[in-house]
């Protein structure tokens, strides 16, 4: 019954339909008709005692959020209302076992998934719902109330986790995300990696202390510890996010923060199926074996790169439908189609055997990139509001269902040492790798990420639903149990205590907030502000700025020159771009409004100007920099040989900043809008 | 597992979490895990399936929306896409029985909802899944493939026909729906009460001579046969409303189909949850019997006016709370509280034991008539935007999935007879409601409903989802199974056949259309036009107009007077409706809004001017009728005394039109804003 509740509808017949079956021992089925519905009473019961949470839960932030209280996150929220509710819950109904005790049966070695009960001449069909360890088989008599209250944990990865992956996704700030895609990417796999393996270890040695002190009262595996390490290196700072946004803080920090939080779920789960995957063969199945090893990196490789093709693959696919068929005249059918398509990449990478979250990542990723230049202005704002509610009504769910889980998750194990040795670790295997990383990132950015920055990206590690689901997916033994235990509270100690320290940290650090995120830096001063005081910002600035590694440009101008136009709307035309014998093919593929856009720029050659903002970012170490003097956009581009020479990396920075300029480079010359900020 | 499917996630382990069962008979349980990863591996192939003929019908329908192709609406172009991966899966796939060869086992007299089977030392937990009938046990090991594109029926209930239905109800065109709203509902009631006995009985005949020449070989009841009146009863519209709105056809004559519609869902589900209540004691169970009958009519009164008061109250609720917060600041909470409170609905009217469907069909209303008002802006478009896509999903959905079932529903029993029996059946009995009732509703009317209209409404008896999915629900004995078999029968044919033919019968009966909803008769007659050759538009024109029973007015002046500024910011204030010993209660429930909506219109007193289009439509039948001089908006208000004393008469319909414009009487005065079309 936990699935059919977990799918918020707990099916069953309220109406009562079931005439057929009246003819013959009405009695004894009436019976059976009442338990059902009592059954679905039931599941509607609990439903909506989660839709009352959720509804509270809504109110309040209301009153937060028009009190400007942001000491508390609505997740935060959301997780105090649902503890309250277990609480309730546990002490407060009385315990109604008995009334369903199960009937057992013993079978011989085989085992179904489908079983036939013959009762008094008459057969039902039972389904398997999973076993149960022999310890436990009281736990199936126990209060009725608490076992609705309990979702099938394959819930979160089917139903609540997509949205809200899909949402990240689809609403990653282009321009900054792909600036420090380089830094991004290291702390998201490196990072999530090294972070493993340090708690991994380290709880290695807390499980080894607990059994010298006789506080460990069943086994748990090396690669336990390690399981335990990537679960808990999901990190997800959804409140630290919430109150950057609120207060527009430094627009890079927040990529390097919602990009690495975002990656590194993805990387968290295919790491965590992988340690599953580790089976040495032979006797000792917990020593190291090489052969299971390689297997393990190669399941990893195999399902990541897996899921990111299914992604990315019907992303790609979606942009070229929105962008052949004529759908933007209707709204609905683009906004449905878009909805579908995204779902099916879920769908597509399970039944493959990849991972649907991470594949839904990417396709997020890919439809933001490509798809979104393609709808209409309404499906934009359509598909975006959709998946907002959906992905706000999701996460709130899974936070209150870690409130509720801690008073009515009826196997958990709490051991102290356990505990405090896990606050330790994750906080030493964070510091392990963003420190670390930072230096060896730094030595190659141009713009370095700061001190500050490092402290606040240390600081902002708070763990949350990824973790979470990660960690209920399996509670079947004892280490899990005890893994999943410690998992709640560190989610509820970063939420509560880091979420709710992040804007005193943030004037701590001198973390600037204010900024407009399309337009850095800022032309003047007084367009931002730091909460107090005002530190040495201009060196800052120029510290924080992009990187453009080789790889990536490499990648940006194919993408620029070759996908864009191929998938989208916009970019140069093909015919300009392909060589010369693919003519036939690059005019089928070029779409008619890109020699619009580009006839539209070539008249207005003789307005382009260039912001002097804007040349400061994209030549922020050579020698054209801006002199600061705010309002004046009256830089007019003088096409020099330096500037001909980079024009597709100019291209890059404002191709990322803003969707609506059509930026064209036609051989050497290039062609820049009139920057809108003016 | 079709219960997973149905529920579009099809849980399992594709990731593969498992580590704590593998410390002992790893082979065993590997052998289960991949049994169930394969298994969710299939679940997501199939709903895969599904998504992507609902991805093919949308590119279909953009593609006859592009040509402007009106004979296929989108839900037949469903059904047929349907069919054909239907035919694909009965014939094309190989019949993988055996596999899952259930496990009986022989039990004393009690049923247990739970099963714990011991296989060799393991625990293993069942549910229960239904009961099946002895003869069908073969079933349970037939084809995988069929067995998973099979949904359980409650899905319908509790996840496909909620959206659909609480989008009828949240788009109703209020005014024209409220107008008739007394021809609306006897249509509904009366009208499917009346259909539901005639095709029962004449069923009833049709079964006595399939009997009589031996064509009937199990048991069918005069019960079943009730049953199946109601069933079939549910009309569905859904293909000639389509074309209705495209067309811009007469919106009175929409305003009936679409009310008669929305309504009869509701009073056929009731109706068949009575029918089945209907449960005669004694040895003859079949027999009439008076105690059971009124039980059943008790049943019936209870469930709708529960239902109704679930939906009423919920809708009244969020009307409050979004009236006496300040949540339209923020859209997305606004939103997501609209959506978790429509939704509470469903459960609560569902965890009282009342239908769940019901109650969101009039929380839909509700919403629309109170709610609606205190959104924001964009929390309007959102929630519209939302309910509209998921009922698109929903709708396109259900109809593939009845071309799908037409092939892989195991249990089908198509009778000839019957058959035939059955479309002659509805056919005389949409024949004897509509012509009857339509003669006495003209009585009372003053706009009486023409010939023309009456044909087109005969016409307009399609079957669909609803049927569907109330046929679906029980197919456990051998004349549900028939029914079950029958009813898709019909919905395909209406909704081909019928619904092809809306336009030509739109024509033929020379029903008018492209005319503007918000006014009515229009000014002149080229804003409007006959599909063939112009009639005698005029006398339609007076015949069709509204009509206003007294006690839908002494509805419609409490409802204006206290209920509408009590639960909106619109309305008169309750300071001046209320008796004075009220004041307190008045002022705190008013809202400031009203006051200033007051001020405005005293202010703009001078311009208030009539449209003379409007004063035609108030005073249809009174001496004051325009003189349809196109452009004119002129006539200004003198106010006489005939006008002040049906001044609520005309707030009504003003306000009744568009939510924009408020209308308020104070006293005797009444101030009318001017009309927009200007």
């Amino acid at each position: 019954m936990e699935l059919l509740l977990g799918l918020g509808l707990g099916l069953g017949r309220a109406g009562g339909l079931r005439a057929g079956e009246r003819s013959s021992s009405a009695l004894e089925e009436l019976a059976t008709e009442q338990e059902a519905e009592e059954s679905h009473r039931q599941d509607s019961v609990s439903l909506l005692t989660f839709i009352l949470l959720l509804t509270l839960t809504i109110l309040t932030i209301w009153l937060f959020k028009h009190r400007r209280v942001r000491f508390l996150h609505e997740t935060g929220l959301a997780m105090i209302y649902g503890l309250i509710v277990g609480v309730i819950l546990r002490y407060g109904t009385p315990s109604t076992s008995g009334h369903d005790k199960p009937f057992s049966c013993s079978q011989e070695n085989r085992l179904f998934t489908t079983l036939l009960i013959n009762v008094s001449g008459k057969f039902f069909e039972y389904t398997l719902k999973g076993e149960i360890s022999p310890g436990k088989i009281h736990n199936v008599e126990q209060n009725d109330m608490l076992r609705k209250v309990t979702f099938d944990p394959e819930v979160f990865f089917n139903i609540l986790l997509p949205p809200i992956i899909f949402h990240a996704g689809y609403s990653l700030k282009k321009r900054h995300f792909f600036r420090n895609l380089g830094s991004i990417l290291a702390y998201a796999f490196l990072g999530t990696a090294v972070s493993c393996f340090i708690i991994g270890n380290l709880m290695y040695g807390v499980v080894k202390l607990m059994k010298l002190v006789g506080q460990l009262s069943d086994k748990f595996y090396y690669t336990d510890c390690l399981l335990f390490g990537a679960i808990i290196s999901a990190t997800d700072p959804v409140t630290v996010l919430a109150i950057f946004n609120e207060l527009h803080a430094d627009v890079d920090l927040y990529a390097l923060l919602f990009g690495e939080s975002v990656l590194n779920d993805a990387v968290a789960i295919v790491l965590s199926s992988s340690i599953v995957a580790y089976q040495p063969t032979g006797e000792n199945t917990h020593a190291f074996d090489a052969a299971a090893f390689f297997k393990s990196v190669g399941v990893f490789l195999g399902i990541f790169s897996g899921s990111f093709m299914m992604g990315a693959v019907t992303g790609v696919v979606t942009a070229l439908v929105t962008k052949f068929t004529k759908l933007h005249c209707f709204p609905l059918l683009e906004t449905a189609l878009f909805f579908l398509m995204s779902w099916s990449t879920f769908l597509l990478a399970e039944a493959c055997g990849f991972t649907g979250v991470v594949a839904v990542l990417f396709c997020g990723i890919t439809q933001a990139h490509y798809t979104y230049n393609n709808l209409s202005v309404e499906s934009r704002s359509r598909t975006k509001q959709l998946f907002e509610v959906l992905h706000f009504l999701a996460e709130n769910f899974i936070f209150s269902y870690m409130g509720l889980a801690l008073f009515t998750f009826q196997k958990h194990i709490f051991s102290p040492i356990f505990i405090i040795g896990a606050f330790i670790a994750i906080f030493l295997g964070r510091a392990a790798h963003i420190y670390p990383l930072s230096f060896l990132l730094n030595l190659g950015r141009r713009h370095k990420i700061s001190w500050n920055f490092q402290h606040m990206m240390m600081f902002a590690g708070l763990r949350g639903a990824m973790a979470f689901a990660l960690a209920i997916r399996d509670t079947a033994t004892y280490s899990h149990q005890m893994m999943f235990s410690t998992t709640l509270l560190i989610v509820f100690f970063t939420v509560w205590v880091v979420g709710g320290g992040t804007t005193p940290m943030l004037s701590w650090l001198n973390i600037r907030v204010g900024v407009d995120p399309d337009q850095d830096p800022p032309p003047s001063n007084d367009s931002f502000q730091v909460l107090q005081g005002d530190g040495p910002d201009s060196e800052r600035r120029n510290r924080t700025k992009q990187e453009s590694a080789w790889l990536f440009r490499l990648w940006y101008s194919f993408d620029h020159n070759y996908l864009k136009p191929i998938l989208t709307h916009s970019g140069p035309p093909l015919t300009t771009t392909l060589p010369s014998w693919c003519g036939l093919i690059a005019r089928c593929l070029t779409s008619p409004q890109v020699y619009d856009n580009q006839e539209q720029l070539r008249e207005e050659d003789s307005d382009f100007i260039l912001n002097d903002g804007d040349l400061a970012v994209t030549y922020g170490d050579t020698t054209i920099t801006a002199n600061g003097s705010s309002g004046s956009h009256t830089v007019t581009t003088s096409l020099d040989g330096r500037r001909t020479k980079s024009s597709s990396e100019e291209a890059l920075e404002h191709d990322l900043g803003t969707g609506d300029h059509e930026v064209t480079s036609r051989g050497t010359r290039l062609v820049f809008p009139l920057e809108d900020n003016a």
